[in-house]
């Protein structure tokens, strides 16, 4: 069994501790917390070993009534591998924790791209993971960017990307972000920092995005062009997309008009927490207009990178391929069903 | 001196009936209404000749102690021109009393093309209005899309532009519109019915659009990529946009990061209402790569058709021509200042 350490466990830690729990191939060594909060407790619930991130925090850890099983430094010393899923920049400061203790790390998408020796995401480039010790899975909009530009490449081949990524103001959890009653160019300048980040992947691609800020924080929504080198038929692509598991094609007659009735769904479903880990693509969408082809995704940045992580702990590992790794990891949590 | 009837005092038609008062050739004759409320009474308190556009409602005028002038058919018959500034769909509705006074008249760009015999842009196609007996001004958003469009075809041409079109929800006052907290893809198909509509000003065009609804109600925000026929500098798009008066670039150092600074902006100016006429595009924004221009511009729903309807009265009578028109326009109310 492949142990796992989980250092961070806010919106992205809490959801890869449920979803490394429910691998045949791996468990939680423990997670790691700066401070007590609602999430610490639940950790304890759920039976999760808890770290202190912080050594002279563990007090307050104490003081709260919450048991506490060591230091991060002890996590990390005993594990096979660290997913860090701290706040960005954090796991830039981390790295020398687990470059001490040559434990192979896992980041995400906050964290700078030359931090690390691979940008992943498990449809594009998963063999390129096998043996780094530092591999950052990228954000929840370069995989769900990454996973519909990867087939189209492979079928048509891709001449230009163009997306306007919508992007919810914040978290639900984030009461502190904005906006409230306004859309903001963010950031204003042009291209994004998204384009360049999707690079990461596809060092190759020619990719020009657009970012844009509003009261929303259920999902993220991209509005995308893919200038394709051939012209296609819109449901040969509806076609192609349908056998990719990781990407959800939403039928017309399910009557979700948008991120609020697609979480409604996923809850009604049963998913943890409303989880919607594939890519929600509305199938009406899809459009070719010559070699222009157009869609809608939703994009729900709580979740979609999580089976990426698990994916990327089988990558470094080399305990399995690709196809492998992402069927087990599919079925365990229920994606593509 | 122009008589201008308006029908309708919402949203458009107040404003409209501030402009026409603010010019030098024309005059408000009067305004129609199907019902008394704040409008009506603040049309009173401003001296507009109220009329009652329904003549079974005249007594609700009566019971609301609002003196009416009489109804919008004598209002039609004595009027040189009519801008019907009435909801979506009710403009087809009332042609056939405007042909039956003979009166030329206005509609916005709620009413479908085929109603009438030229959709209007000042900046793009003004001469096609003249003698025409029913004019279309074109809505906001194609109103602010042309009005980008019409220099760069000009001066470098444009092979194909594709837009994503980031509509606020509702008007401030349509307090029975949504959405809360989402991102639509709103209309889900692509591509969006803008696109065809900024053809009935440029039927050669090559123009794809994207539309979504979030939960805002101050300004439209558009994500613009236009592929120019050659390459060009960003400089010198800006200097091509800062020679238009209704294209305001917003300057970095204003420190403007959205709709809600710049509507604040436009109020702190002392305009009407904090009307924001011109195209606001985020000078930052205006990008280059290779061929593909892009920029974010805000489009403020209720006010930028205003400066259009104005100019479309001369254009129909045939009093001025372009240059002529909408620099009184621009004069009298305070546009590219």
């Amino acid at each position: 069994m492949i142990q796992v350490a989980i250092n961070g466990y806010g919106t992205i830690g809490k959801r890869v501790a449920d979803a490394v729990r429910a691998q045949p191939d791996m468990e939680v060594l423990g997670v790691a917390k700066t401070r007590p909060n609602f999430e610490a407790e639940t950790a304890i619930e759920k039976g999760f070993a808890l770290y202190a991130a912080i050594e002279e925090r563990e007090h307050l850890f104490d003081e709260a009534g919450l048991d506490i099983a060591g230091s991060v430094d002890e996590l990390v010393a005993d594990a096979d591998i660290v997913v860090d899923a701290t706040p960005s920049g954090i796991g830039a400061e981390n790295k020398s924790l687990y470059e001490e203790y040559e434990t192979p790390a896992l980041y995400q998408g906050g964290e700078d791209a030359d931090l690390v020796d691979v940008s992943f995401n498990a449809r594009s480039n998963f063999e390129d993971a096998t043996d780094a010790d530092h591999v950052r899975v990228v954000s929840c909009n370069t995989t769900g960017l990454s996973r519909v530009i990867a087939p189209l490449r492979e079928t048509y081949g891709v001449e230009k990307v163009r997306a306007t990524l919508v992007r919810r103001g914040g978290d639900p959890g984030q009461t502190d972000r904005g906006p409230i009653n306004d859309i903001l160019p963010n950031p204003v300048t042009i291209p994004s920092h998204h384009g360049p980040d999707v690079e990461t992947i596809f060092d190759d691609l020619d990719i020009d995005t657009l970012g844009m800020k509003v009261p929303a924080t259920q999902m993220h929504m991209h509005s995308l062009n893919v200038t394709l080198e051939e012209e296609v038929d819109a449901a040969d692509v509806r076609d192609l997309f349908a056998d990719e598991s990781r990407l959800f094609l939403i039928p017309e007659h399910m009557a979700i008009d948008g991120s609020g009735k697609l979480k409604e769904y996923a809850l009604d479903a049963g998913r943890p927490r409303g989880d919607v880990w594939e890519n929600a693509i509305w199938e009406e969408s899809i459009s070719t207009v010559g070699r222009d082809l157009y869609l809608f995704q939703g994009i729900h940045q709580e979740s979609d990178v999580v089976p990426e992580n698990i994916d990327a702990v089988r990558a470094v590992l080399g305990t399995a391929d690709a196809e492998e790794s992402i069927e087990t990891t599919d079925e365990t949590l229920g994606i593509g069903l």
